[in-house]
């Protein structure tokens, strides 16, 4: 087995999700996640946790899904199995990431809700979601096989704890400062964030985090002004949408277009109230993923990189109690600011081109 | 996909676990049985019952026991998984039957034993154990794949209900009869069955039957006498046992003999003072099944075939609340009684030479 799958293992069941003796873990394999599945395993044994698999198969979902007559109920056995855990990681990595595109909507939503309870007592957890590369993802990714699987293993295997410091800088700046500005190519918008609490996304229920790879620090802005063009292509809803253009005044979109996916991007946006505001700001800082693959995953954690979500704010970001925007959505989208840019705090210039103020030093 | 992958699945979901909606379910895939983990959900889709998938994987339990410093807890997250269940469906099939053959015994002990509540949770609910046709059971059955498909789905897509009444007909005579006798090459033996209560094992939880594919009628006999040749090998703790002879006085194994493996077999004897009495008699009844692959679930099903095991008895042929002959092991062997050989019952035979009393009309 790629030593790497075990080191992958390693930085899962430690550095992220923290696991301790006595602990009772659930690992859901997706189809293709079998070898990391096995590394995992031998982690979970050598720390003495209490281990239960849980198969995770989009084929098996489809084929049960399309099977029921649309009425689910709640699977109240796996309900006890999730209150029960104390951490619940998740290895992602099918063998076709369209195996359940024919099951309709309005199924799928039926049997999202009726799991609703389960998710709860999932997210109650110490839980973690990670991707073992498989061919399939390669695909998706327009990538050869070893080559995704360099990308992924560069991408996870960081030293944290460093990347953990480096990113507490920016999250101090962002928790000091009280207006974002952001400038490049089409873009100047201005954001409060004010009294908002920013998260050291560093792939570690330790910071908050519950993605493995991370590497982003996010917050919660508000009162949005000015106009922002996000460059980096993504898929929403299965279609591509590309060059998003959007003008916010009083914190609302007032305005929008986009090269590709307009249609989409116009949904989205109409979805409710909060789907016009922002839900979340959020500083790409892992320069282990250094090109876009089309996976929300890996792409807004991208060094250089900056995204914005149209929609539901995170409580993490949040002074305790206090609710953020709400929304039914939460789509993330993600500008290039490698070349031409900069983002300041409170006048102060933070980041430019890439290139962040404790980095060189810049005024 | 094999239509005959979707029929197991339907007759596993209907005729064997009789599962109904609403039912918590929990399906445990092994590593190769993908497939049939697909035709089952949508059965139970179908149905509308509440599904749970369990990844069953030898690999994964091998390199988590093998990590593990040996002092197993109780994975409490998992039974109460179990102890919300109405139904668990094990899909064996994996990819390679010495998967795990590297872990001590010690170990496997261990873990057996801290895993023991699991177990009784899942022996609480309406469960069946089938098999998948993967290719290393068709190497373990010495078979090419494309055989033993052929030879797996003979056995389990039976008319089920026609066998149980057939096998009713054998389960009548033992509940009414007092004294078996069994006579063939170097065999004659007798053992009482008076007070004992027959199972009619026609694969499904409505007989008390738990495998699929089943088709035995058995009962727990005691004071046994006299001498009994099993002639069909097989495989016990990894050895190859062949041609083991027993001679009984007074219900317990006072000689034995093997060809091979002699040495298992003195062992499994000297467990305990249980192990050198009878536990079970069973007669195979399934025609389905026409060669032995050295797999208990199919081999003592077979048609033309007698099995007896040493050490504990089941519940399930005792009189309420009476206890049977208790071993901590439980070892099936089993006889050919297609030629030359017959089975009396007080007196009278109802087997000559495979072919029963109501088959033939003889006397």
């Amino acid at each position: 087995m790629d030593e790497r799958i075990h080191e992958h293992a390693a930085v899962l069941v430690n550095w992220s999700a923290r696991v301790s003796e006595g602990d009772n873990v659930v690992v859901s394999v997706d189809e293709g996640a079998h070898d990391l599945a096995v590394a995992v395993a031998a982690e979970l044994g050598d720390v003495g946790a209490n281990m239960s698999m849980q198969y995770g198969s989009s084929e098996v979902g489809r084929a049960y899904t399309k099977a029921h007559d649309g009425e689910f109920e709640e699977s109240t056995h796996e309900l006890a199995l999730y209150e029960e855990s104390d951490v619940v990681l998740r290895l992602g990595g099918g063998r076709n990431t369209s195996a359940d595109a024919d099951v309709p909507a309005e199924t799928r939503q039926a049997s999202m809700q009726a799991a609703q309870g389960v998710r709860e007592a999932v997210m109650a957890t110490d839980w973690v979601s990670t991707v073992h590369p498989t061919r399939s993802l390669a695909q998706q990714a327009g990538m050869a096989y070893e080559e995704y699987q360099d990308f992924v293993y560069d991408a996870v295997l960081r030293d944290w704890e460093a990347l953990a410091d480096e990113m507490a800088k920016m999250k101090t700046i962002l928790d000091e400062g009280s207006e974002v500005r952001l400038v490049k190519e089409n873009t100047d918008i201005t954001m409060s964030i004010e009294g908002r609490t920013a998260v050291n996304s560093a792939a570690s229920v330790a910071y908050d985090s519950h993605n493995l790879p991370s590497g982003e620090v996010f917050t919660a802005p508000y009162d949005v002004a000015g106009e922002v063009f996000f460059d980096v292509p993504m898929t929403l809803r299965g279609t591509r949408v590309q060059n998003v253009h959007l003008t916010f005044e009083d914190g609302e979109v007032i305005d929008y277009s986009a090269d590709q996916g307009e249609d989409v991007l116009g949904e989205i946006l109409d979805t409710d109230k909060g789907a016009r505001r922002l839900g979340e700001l959020g500083i790409g800082m892992n320069r282990g993923i250094d090109r876009f693959t089309d996976s929300i995953l890996f792409d807004e954690k991208m060094g250089d990189t900056v995204h914005m979500a149209v929609g539901r704010a995170y409580d993490a970001n949040l002074p305790e109690g206090e609710t953020g925007n709400d929304s039914a959505v939460h789509v993330d989208m993600i500008t290039d600011v490698s070349e031409d840019s900069r983002m300041e705090v409170d006048g102060e210039v933070v980041q430019r081109n890439g290139v962040f103020r404790w980095e060189d030093g810049f005024e």
